[in-house]
C-alpha cells in the first residue's frame, strides 16, 4: 500500500497545534451547573416543558423521522402546520422548512441566483450564506459589510437577475444591517432582497416577529428571509419565507429540499410550541433585548470594548486568540459558559467574546455574568 | 418601484407546468392508511415505540435543541454517545455527528479535497456529494457510474491528494458500487475513498453494519464513509466516520459542522436507540433485503423492467415522466405510497417508481403491493 493519503491533513494539525487554534469538543452533560451565555436560546424556551413535550408528543404521534424527502414521504400536516404559523407569525405569504438554517440559506441563495444573474453578498455575511453564493450559477460580488452604497455601485454593473444577500443582524458581532436602505437600493435597480434573520426571529420587531418585520418589510414582493428554529425557537431545522410562487419555486428546484430527509417531527413540533409561547408571551422577545443592553452597557462600562447590540449577541473584542481562549476558559472556570471565536471562523481576524442574552436571565444571574467577565478580563 | 425581480421564475413556473414537471406537497396525516413503499425507514424503526420514547426522553432531559453549534454549546454527552457507539458498530475508529446526511456529505468531500487535489466522483452520485463536490477547493473530474477503470483513468492524472467519491448503494436505483474495486484502485494510486453508506447502513454487512463492514474496507486507514441517521435508523443527522484524526480534521474544517446547530437531542436519541435496537435484532438487516428481492423477483416475473437489489430499494422502470405519475397516482388511489423519480431530479431522464422495502413488511402485505404495482403498470 501506498503512504497514507491524508499525510497533508496530519501537517495541517501539526501547524494548529503550533498556532495554539486547535478546537476540541466539550460534551456537556445535562444538568450542567454553567451559566449558560454561549448558546443561541435567546428565549429561553429549548428547555420550556411545553417545548420539550411537544417534541416528545411529535415524535410519538409522527414517529423518529420523517422517513423521506419532503416530496416523497417526509411531508406531514405537523410540517404544514409550522409552515402556515411561521409565515403567519412573521407576515410572509408562505414559507418552506428545511432540516436546518444552514440546508434553508443554500436552497435561498441557489434557487434565486441562476445562471447571468448578480449575487451582491455582504462581506460579514454568515458561512452557509456564504456557500449558498459558490454553489450558485450566478456571479458573486462581495462587497464591503454594511454599506448600501456599495450594494448600489456593485448593482449598476448588473444586466439579468439580481440579488443582495445579507445576515439581518451579523452572527459574530450582533451588528445590524441596513435593511431599509438596502431595500432601497434592490428596488431602484429592480433586485430581490434576501436576508438571513437567523438572530432577528424571536428577538426584534413586534413580539418578535422579526427584522424584516421591524423594517416594514414583511410580506413585500421582492423580499425573501430565510429564518432558523435553532435558536430563539429552540429547537432545529430552517424555513425560507416569501412570496407564494417563490417558495413553489423552490419546491421545485432547491436541491437541499429535494434531497434531503424531512425535518425530524419533533423538531417540528417543537418548533411549532416556541412560536405559540412566544405569540402568548410577546414580552419575552423584549426582554431578550433588555439583557443584551444591559451586558453591553455595563461591560463597556467597565472599559470593556464591545459592539452596540442589534438584538441578542454581544460581541467583547480579546486582545489576541490566546488571551481570548484564557478569558472564555476562567469564565467556564468560574461557573460561566461564553462563546469564544477565533480565527479561523471570524473573518476578519479579530478574536471575541460573543455573549448571547437570554430573556429568562434574572437579574441575579445577569449581575454574576457581568462579574465574572470582568474579573477574568484579559 | 421597478418589475418584480422574480419574473423568471414565473416563466420557469410555466415551463414547468407545460412539461408536465410541477412539484406539489402533500402532507400526509398521523394515521394514513396508506401501505409506505415510498419511505426509506428500512427496517421499520421510525414508529417503533422504543424509538419514539428515545426522543421524548432525550428532549425532556436535553432540551428541544441543541442550542449552539457543537463547537460551542452544541455538544452534549447524548452527542458523544451516538458518535462513540455509531463508530464501535460500523467499525470505524471515530465518527462525527452531523444535523443532516446532506450536511455530513459536503463536510467529508469540502474538507478531504483541498486546494490542488482531485475528486474523482461516479456519475450517480447523490446531490449532496455533487454539491460537496461543487464547493470544495479541489478539482472533480466526473467518471462513468461504477467504472473502476474510469477511476484509475482519472487517478492517473492526479499531482496532489486525491479521493475517489462514491454512493455505495445508489438512491435512485438502488445498484451498488463496485467497492473492493475502487477501494483496490485507491491503493494503487495513494487515493483515499470517501463513500456515502446512506442506504447501506442497517441493511447490507453483517447485522446491518453497512457496506463498508460487508466489503472488509470498515476501519481501514484511507477510507472514510458518511452515513445518514434518517434512513435506517428512523431518525434525522448524519455522520462522517473514519480514522480519529481524519474526524479531528474535520472538527476544525468542515464549515457544515462549525457553523451549524448542532442535532437536536430528540433526533440524536431515536438513533442511538435504533441502532441499540438493530444491535439486539440484527435479523432486521437480513429481512429488508429479502424483502427487496421478493419484490424485485416478483415484479420482473410479471414483465416489469427493475434493477437487481443490492440492499432495500427497487427501482422499477416507467415508460415516460407522465406514465410513471399516473402510475404512481394509481397505486395511491389503490392504497400504496410508492415513490415516483423523474426529471429533472433523475439525471438520465429515465422516470421510474422507486419502492423501499421494509423489514417490518408481513408477507401479506408484500403480496398486496405486488398486486397494485402490477395492476396499475403502465
Ligand atoms: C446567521 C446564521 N445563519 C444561519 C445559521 C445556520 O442555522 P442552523 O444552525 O439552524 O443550521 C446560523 C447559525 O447556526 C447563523 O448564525
Ligand atoms: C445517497 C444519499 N446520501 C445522502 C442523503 C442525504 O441524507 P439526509 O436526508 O439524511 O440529509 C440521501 C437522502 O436523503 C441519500 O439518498
Amino acid at each position: 500500500m501506498a503512504q497514507s493519503p491524508f499525510e497533508w491533513i496530519d501537517e495541517q494539525a501539526r501547524a494548529r497545534r503550533r498556532a495554539g487554534l486547535v478546537r476540541t469538543l466539550r460534551p456537556r452533560p445535562a444538568d450542567s451547573a454553567l451559566l449558560d451565555l454561549a448558546g443561541n436560546d435567546y428565549l429561553g424556551l429549548a428547555r420550556h416543558p411545553e417545548v420539550t413535550e411537544a417534541a416528545a408528543r411529535a415524535a410519538r404521534t409522527w414517529g423518529g423521522g420523517a422517513t423521506g424527502s419532503r416530496l416523497v414521504s417526509g411531508s406531514t400536516e405537523l410540517h404544514a402546520e409550522l409552515e402556515r404559523e411561521l409565515a403567519g407569525f412573521c407576515g410572509f405569504e408562505s414559507a418552506l422548512v428545511f432540516s436546518s438554517g444552514y440546508a434553508a440559506n443554500l436552497a435561498a441563495v441557489t434557487t434565486l441566483a441562476p445562471h447571468g444573474s448578480l449575487i451582491v453578498s455582504d462581506a460579514g455575511n454568515h458561512a452557509s450564506l456564504i456557500d449558498g453564493c459558490r454553489l450558485a450559477r450566478g456571479t458573486t460580488q462581495v462587497v464591503a459589510h454594511a454599506d448600501p452604497d456599495a450594494v448600489r455601485k456593485a448593482l449598476h454593473t448588473r444586466t439579468g437577475p439580481a440579488l443582495v444577500v445579507s445576515d439581518t443582524v451579523f452572527s459574530v458581532d450582533g451588528d445590524a444591517a441596513p435593511l431599509a436602505d438596502l431595500a432601497a437600493a434592490c428596488r431602484e435597480f429592480g433586485a430581490a432582497l434576501v436576508t438571513d434573520d437567523a438572530h432577528g426571529l424571536g428577538v426584534l420587531g413586534d413580539g418578535g416577529r422579526g427584522a424584516l418585520w421591524a423594517a416594514g418589510l414583511a410580506g413585500a414582493p421582492d423580499v425573501v428571509t430565510t429564518v432558523t428554529l435553532s435558536k430563539s425557537l429552540g429547537s432545529q431545522g430552517g424555513a425560507v419565507l416569501g412570496p407564494a410562487h417563490v417558495i413553489d419555486h423552490l419546491v421545485n428546484a432547491a436541491r437541499t429540499f429535494i434531497f434531503d430527509t424531512g425535518l425530524a417531527p419533533a423538531s417540528a413540533g417543537a418548533a411549532l410550541a416556541a412560536l405559540r409561547l412566544l405569540r402568548r408571551e410577546p414580552e419575552r422577545a423584549a426582554r431578550a433585548r433588555a439583557v443584551a443592553t444591559a451586558l453591553y452597557e455595563r461591560l463597556t462600562a467597565a472599559g470593556l470594548e464591545a459592539v452596540r447590540p442589534h438584538a441578542a449577541v454581544v460581541s467583547v473584542r480579546a486582545p489576541s486568540p490566546e488571551q481570548a481562549l484564557r478569558w472564555a476558559a476562567d469564565c467556564r472556570e468560574a461557573g460561566l459558559a461564553v462563546g469564544c471565536f477565533r480565527p479561523p471562523s471570524v473573518p476578519d481576524g479579530i478574536s471575541r467574546l460573543r455573549l448571547t442574552a437570554r430573556a429568562d436571565l434574572t437579574d441575579g444571574q445577569l449581575d454574576r455574568a457581568v462579574r465574572v467577565i470582568i474579573e477574568a478580563r484579559r
